[in-house]
């Protein structure tokens, strides 16, 4: 039956329920179905596409992203994020004007991601043009990102950089009360000087 | 941009905004695209094969829908629903046996729908066929859908059938505390008699 395999496809979507995926399909089936011609149409056009960007693994429709071709942005920093969407977050902020990297994932023995799963290779690449002054590695603060962060200091040190991590603390209008143990600690180890 | 015009077709379904839209975006990139393709061939299908029933206006990829070419459903009892979506609310409620109306809507004149826009014409064709004994009125309980009750009941007499609507109450698990004043006041005006 099309409708239940259409709810099927869209309920397999991430934050998509069936509820949702049904609503979802009566309003692509209302109106003489123009709402599926468009979304058909925006579908393939991204199919068709987009690709990654042969440098920082970006999504885009060039072969090289706009944020790599960007001459206004910063080439001597490099931000390594580990997903499109970690840096769709960081773009959306607008606060870092530098390149990204996208490693692709975190090592985890687990899900058994090892470096060639990452894109380690590309990155000493990039390193190697020797524009890079600063890399920043902005990875989730997890064990796995934690031990991938240890791996590309240790990859990164030949080419002696600057070599920084995202601060580890209260966030922004967090209530120390509801705060986890870990996060408080970290906060407390880090702890700013304010006077001596 | 490829990507942003996906995220705009996305985010106009009801229920997505556009955070949601980026996340099935990305959800939907991963994985060298195989969930685009799939959800194109979902759509596509729906697209092609899927037509309103002409009995009673219920998508279907057939003709006739699955629900009036059911020799077990009662064809003695008619419910008019306005969408959809009404008739799926109620087949998931697995209570009714009968078959559906889909009147496409509710007279408004706001939004300058008359009689000829809903699917009366329709409706009165299947009266004539002399099955119908019973027909259930079930339309929103606003101005507009007791309106629209009104003017089927108009309709509808000519054929002498028994004509119900809804009840209007407190719905299950409500308090009355919650509950606006006009379910209230309808409720008691309802009051069922226990003894006297």
């Amino acid at each position: 039956m099309p409708i239940n395999e259409l709810i099927h496809s869209l309920s397999k979507m991430p934050g998509v329920g069936h509820r949702l995926a049904q609503r979802m399909t009566l309003f692509l089936l209302k109106n003489e179905k123009v709402a599926i011609a468009q979304l058909v149409g925006a579908l393939q056009n991204v199919y068709n596409n987009v690709h990654k960007c042969k440098c920082c693994g970006n999504f885009s429709s060039a072969h090289i992203c706009n944020i790599c071709s960007d001459s206004k942005r910063d080439a001597t920093q490099l931000c390594i994020v580990e997903t499109v969407s970690d840096l769709w977050a960081l773009e959306r902020a607008k606060f870092f004007n530098g390149r990204y990297h996208i490693l692709g994932g975190v090592l985890s023995a687990i899900d058994n991601v090892g470096p060639d799963k990452l894109t380690i290779h590309g990155l000493l690449e990039r390193m190697q043009s020797g524009k890079i002054e600063e890399v920043i590695i902005a990875l989730s603060a997890t064990i796995e990102g934690q031990s991938t962060l240890f791996y590309l200091m240790d990859v990164l040190e030949p080419f002696h950089v600057r070599i920084s991590s995202l601060a580890q603390g209260v966030p922004i209008g967090g209530e120390l009360n509801y705060l986890d143990n870990a996060t408080l600690s970290a906060a407390f180890q880090d702890r700013r000087l304010l006077a001596s």
